[in-house]
């Protein structure tokens, strides 16, 4: 497409793309952004190498014009402006955002990358959000998903922007060092089948786990925290790990508490739980019943939703493949659509009018009501005046005509802003910490009903009234010429 | 744990660890094993660097012992065996993949990134080679799921290893640069409404559109393929469409032919090619009713299948979402497991018996038949003789007495080769063509019986008598003292 535009005298026609999706995922009614800060260092990048203008050379067909080679080989993203919604905040369909402007052939190669960085980026931060609201705010999430991510790369995204969704850490020990994310992790079942016994005792089995409990807590006096479900919890893990808990009270050092990783959780963890508490009661020792009780076994949002229903004592969770691969939906399905080109405003129809795209260039708004929450998101043309806190101001549907109406926003708030201009990263990209704080706050500001499992609200977004008018006039121009269909 | 077997002097224990997974993905009866190359290479690059010695000194507890990080720094895989299948081959539940002997501690930190590369590797050649079995050995499979891979290196294991799964091409340029992967695509809608007329004439869409081909056709005369739905397949996109290839025809190029990216698949294609074979008899041009028409509309393996039921004229299939994402099941579940410790066999045991472990190392053997299928993987204990063609053979299902039979092998190969032993690649790593060739052939000597999509047979897993008494006597050591449960 690059070569043909410029083949054609295109390529440097100033353009409008707008990056958003049409759906929520995970049949839910709000998404996380994330993904912004790669595609802002991606920009700063952007260019051929040599060797890739050579190997594009090999592959292209031998009729290719030479000097579109040496026009490649200049290309960077200085004459790109890109304006988005600030990573980390909750956003929703149809929304741009990411509007990228510049040299059509330019915006036009930064489709592919720009989609594959927000894409799984906010659907994995979605997901991990998600999770965070069946879970509850005070348990602990932990990411264990990097052995079914795909691959290396794939599993530091994952950890990444889980931690961004909101997990409290996460097992793969290279995005704590790249990310400073909280590593945590326990042992796993070859742990305790690695020790056979502590001698060749009649009941091997407990021996050899009482045998790795042992050699665990020397290893982690203040950390102990042991797996319980190897052979069978009631009559050997749960009994083992109070043995070496105890004898480490001796030593003055507190235990962590146990992982459970098969079975009926609800059930086990309540049963843990209560012996914890008969041995806090017995020995006066109150710190046993806090003790922590992870649970891991292939754990997805219906299985906490389920647990709560259930009732359990579990405060951690550690989850892996179905929050890293989002098994519920593993795509977002972002799209990069041309708005503008030239000064002219360009529309994509489709018989499905879900997919028809809003034209132009467009300012984005979200309005507020006097409790804090989000009431509505409003597009405008970027001629408008933009809304005010306190007026009145008329939010349609872009397609519907009868669905419209009037807002009075308490507050407010320009959602784009500018991040790479004139070569050059115009914003200060916040850390992940932040960002993380971020999407925690701004789902905060999102009302209950959108937010519920099951058949949450929509949330509105909408058109001004003279977009509307633009939308609506631009595509009956564009309807065909002949019978009605 | 590292830590934990250092400190009770285990680190160095000789170890056995079996990579496998328990079910085949999809809900089909067969995997291809793909990421072998990738595990060989980590092995060469194995070690923690002095960075990460200190980044892991600053995240584990006060109380290590700073020896430790000592040990950790001096780490490599000069002492690890890494026995595997050769890359490619068809392979099934509870088969070692790979088999990693060495120090304990080493061994297991290893798990992890083993199983992040087999795992999603094989998960995806799988699915790429369900696409083409689906499609048919004739069609041309595009890859084209960069955007919706997790993350870029994400989208260059699914280009990779789909080309290995048999696919033809990507349109991941940077994977057809690192891999030799042949780079196809087309143009998207954005190209075709970035023109807006070759003249200010009534009908402006159609007029955006023949711009659009015109130009696309100067740029690539000998490789014309034009995406006809932007507005209308059959009143605007074909006759343009046409327009334009007959104009490339006088000046002496043949055209490719077309791409439908939404609508009835079935019925466009066909529509369109009637139309293409009444322009070639029309005036006497027969490559035109060859033309290509390639179909992209979100397809999934089940489109397909349904394709075919209900006609369609498609010969090539550019498939993204469903095919790297792997929606239908996004994780294939390698697991990596303890199996013999200090020449001590281990087993797992568990209420599921299908998560028992197949204790000690072994040898897998695959039997054949006359007609040169594959009749039955075998699994052996090392010190038993192996299996020989002609000679009769027990194959007994790991679990269950009553499942067994005797095979007459007309060919036995023995499926583990060493890839990895004392800090050096032991075997010549095949090209990635030679991958594809290797899994294309190996998929081929599976009975069509194993590879249907409805109700597939399963492909047998056995074990030999002595292994199969072995397990049994292993297991009964292990049952707990007390009542029945």
């Amino acid at each position: 497409m690059a070569y043909a535009y410029w083949k054609s005298g295109k390529m440097d026609e100033p353009s409008v793309f707008d990056l958003y999706f049409r759906k929520n995922p995970f049949q839910g009614e709000f998404t996380i952004f994330a993904g912004l800060e790669e595609c802002v260092k991606l920009l700063q990048t952007f260019h051929f190498s040599e060797s890739d203008v050579a190997y594009l050379q090999s592959v292209m067909p031998p009729t290719t014009d030479p000097a579109f080679f040496t026009y490649l080989s200049t290309l960077s993203a200085k004459d790109i402006t890109l304006s988005a919604i600030p990573e980390g905040d909750v956003v929703f369909p149809k929304v741009p955002l990411i509007t990228v402007t510049g040299p059509l052939a330019v915006a036009q190669l930064l489709e592919t990358p720009l989609l594959n960085l927000v894409n799984y980026a906010s659907l994995v931060a979605t997901n991990a959000a998600r999770f965070r609201l069946a879970a509850g705010p005070e348990k602990l999430l932990l990411e264990f998903g990097l052995r079914r991510a795909q691959g290396p790369d794939g599993g530091l995204s994952a950890s990444r922007y889980c931690y961004l969704g909101g997990f409290d850490g996460t097992s793969n020990v290279l995005a704590g060092k790249m990310f400073g994310i909280p590593v945590k992790g326990t042992h796993a079942h070859a742990f305790v089948t690695s020790y056979i016994s502590l001698s060749e005792m009649k009941d091997r089995i407990m021996e050899g786990e009482l045998a790795a409990f042992v050699s665990y807590a020397m290893a982690f006096p203040q950390n102990f925290l042991a797996l319980i479900d190897t052979y069978d919890v009631i009559k050997s893990g749960l009994p083992n790990f109070c043995a070496v808990a105890m004898a480490l009270n001796d030593l003055g050092y507190r235990s962590q508490g146990v992982r459970l990783d098969s079975g009926d959780l609800s059930y086990l963890s309540n049963f843990v739980h209560s012996k914890f508490c008969k041995v806090a009661a017995k020995y006066n020792l109150p710190w046993f019943e806090k003790m922590i009780i992870v649970a891991s076994n292939d754990i997805n949002e219906e299985t906490i939703h389920s647990l709560n229903q259930q009732g359990h004592t579990i405060s951690c969770y550690g989850i892996g493949t179905h929050l890293v691969t989002c098994q519920k939906q593993p795509a977002l399905g972002c799209v990069f659509k041309l708005v503008e080109v030239n000064g002219k405003a360009r529309i994509k129809l489709s018989e499905d009018v879900e997919k028809v795209t809003v034209p132009g260039k467009k300012n984005v708004f979200r309005l507020y009501g006097t409790d804090g929450t989000a009431l509505v998101d409003l597009l405008q043309q970027v001629s408008e005046t933009p809304p005010k806190k306190g007026e009145r101001v008329l939010c349609r549907h872009p397609i519907q005509e009868s669905k419209r109406a009037y807002v009075i926003p308490a507050e407010v708030r320009c959602l784009h802003e500018v991040y790479w201009q004139n070569g050059e990263v115009t914003k200060p990209l916040p850390s992940l910490s932040e960002l993380r704080k971020k999407a925690s706050d701004s789902l905060a500001a999102l009302r209950q009903d959108h937010k519920r499992t099951l058949n949450p609200t929509p949330y509105k977004v909408s058109v001004s009234s003279a977009l509307y008018t633009f939308i609506h006039e631009l595509w009956l121009e564009s309807a065909p010429i002949g019978e009605l269909s």
